[in-house]
């Protein structure tokens, strides 16, 4: 027996969207060592997907750090369950039901596994090493190209909520009878401030406007050739970031009004559209929010990096779960 | 030295209001031994407010238990900062800026005084004793004369956010462009749901109607001649309460889209308007609420008594301060 015992300083962090997963060796301070990206949609059998990620997780750790200085391993992936470790009845990938994922990984790496949901796992990020960084109280939300995602802290830890799906931001009702949403409702924030609720906005404006516009002129309208247009001093360009900014600054300064927490912090492609966006959003967002604490809650975004951003939460993830642990 | 020491296992709790300030002895089994009350608006000076409180306090004791057998005092009061012990800045008391009154009451009683908001106050009574006795995530909501207060927890504990401000559900917006609140902002929830709201909307309503209706035969419209007309079949009196239900189940949907709570808990005159205003809240929250926990979140009313609640809050309090503590 050693006198001091050695501890392990890397982890490795998974996160799983539809398309890809993404893995990577991560040091005790958020150095990535190593990362590389399979397919998620080739593996239609969890089983083959599980050997095939085991396998390659093994091989990118004997590249880096050596396999017996990994200590755990945290997976980001939608729908997953932080208290079972499954990845449960995810509508956007392929395995249906309850996925015990932790569980099978643990199995073939010997290592302990946590899993969570990928909003979860990407505030710890945040928290950890990013725009979070020292706070207690505080939403993580991810305005991406599929949806709206959030994970809430309070008293410095991730809220799930009773049944795990607190923090759905994305369908609090914010227009009266307003779009239809995917989730069988009409008027949440989600329709309105996803890429696809931006160009529906832009067809609505471009129907209703009496003045010409570029918009109508461009081959396909997307998030990027609308900011073109608004740069370029389009005025209904400009309008549809407009409006959207102050839906969005609403649905966040009631978010604020109930929970006054210390930051709002976004991340996500929408948080790339500038101040076309971001400007109409501060403005709405101080406007809606209750006086006492205008002016007090920041709305930052995030300042990782896109890429590193989910796989750095996940390896946050591995840390929370004990070196020796097992799912049962 | 006795072998083993003695516990005390009776309490003060303190309620303040902008009429009266009621103060019990209660046990630690929430039995409230004796009860009184005296006008807060008596002492426009808070030192004489303070010798007149900490007399009659004294006299209670010894009334009930005895004073060697109180541990500690818990205040409940508007604006009150559970943090620094001082009631800040509040609108509705005669005392201006902020009044150390949990130090103040101290220095004359000897015993560790705690203080916090009147709603803080009002959810650890209900945690203790009431609807949410076991319960971690949950929002206590007090419909009121005044206005709409409440008091989240999350954790297991007030989240009473970064300012102290958490918990404003009444000032977030559910009405685009919707009628001024005291706030200053327009379209808060708050303003629809008071007495004096519902009395508004029924004025609306009588002037909107084409039938005839017994609202307009009131001597004077108050939420109890509105039931009346309710339970005598009035269309435009139901119509008042389900209009109100339906922006209040908003509302709450909105909150339990965010917070996945285990329960709602309403307390406050407002929950005695019977079924014409609770069937609407709660079909509009199941209709808004995110599909996934549609269905499981309860809605549940205060099963404590009106006229013992608050001080009973505030007793619970009482037993969050360290016996021999001291406020600096």
């Amino acid at each position: 027996m050693e006198a001091i015992d050695k501890i392990k300083t890397n982890v490795v962090g998974i996160d799983i969207n539809v398309e890809k997963t993404t893995y990577a060796v991560v040091d005790i301070r958020g150095n990535i060592l190593k990362k590389e990206s399979m397919a998620t949609q080739d593996y239609p059998d969890v089983n083959d997907y599980v050997t095939a990620l085991s396998e390659r997780i093994v091989m990118l750790a004997e590249e880096s750090c050596g396999y017996e200085n990994i200590r755990s391993v945290g997976i980001g992936a939608p729908s997953g369950n932080f208290q079972t470790g499954c990845i449960e009845h995810a509508s956007n990938l392929h395995w249906e039901g309850q996925v015990p994922l932790a569980t099978m990984l643990q199995d073939r790496l010997g290592l302990a596994v946590a899993l969570a949901n990928d909003c979860h796992a990407t505030a710890l990020g945040e928290r950890m090493f990013g725009s979070a960084h020292g706070m207690h109280d505080f939403i993580v939300i991810s305005l991406g190209h599929g949806g709206v995602g959030s994970c809430i802290f309070t008293h410095g830890e991730p809220h799930l909520g009773e049944q795990g799906f607190a923090g759905e931001v994305g369908h609090t009702c914010i227009v009266e009878d307003g779009r239809s949403c995917g989730c069988g409702r009409q008027g949440c924030l989600e329709p309105y401030v996803t890429p696809a609720g931006i160009v529906k906005t832009a067809e609505e404006l471009i129907a209703q406007s009496k003045e010409s516009t570029l918009l109508s002129e461009q081959d396909e309208l997307t998030p990027a050739t609308i900011i073109d247009c608004c740069e370029k001093g389009d005025k209904t360009a400009q309008k549809v970031l407009s409006q959207t900014g102050a839906l969005l600054g609403m649905a966040l300064a009631n978010y604020a009004t109930l929970m006054n927490p210390e930051a709002i912090i976004l991340t996500g492609e929408m948080t790339h559209m500038g101040k076309w966006l971001m400007e109409p959003m501060r403005r709405s967002f101080e406007e809606h929010v209750f006086h006492n604490i205008r002016g007090k809650v920041k709305l930052l975004v995030s300042i990782l990096n896109d890429k590193d951003r989910d796989v750095l939460g996940a390896s946050v993830l591995a840390w929370d779960v004990k070196e020796y642990s097992l799912f049962i």
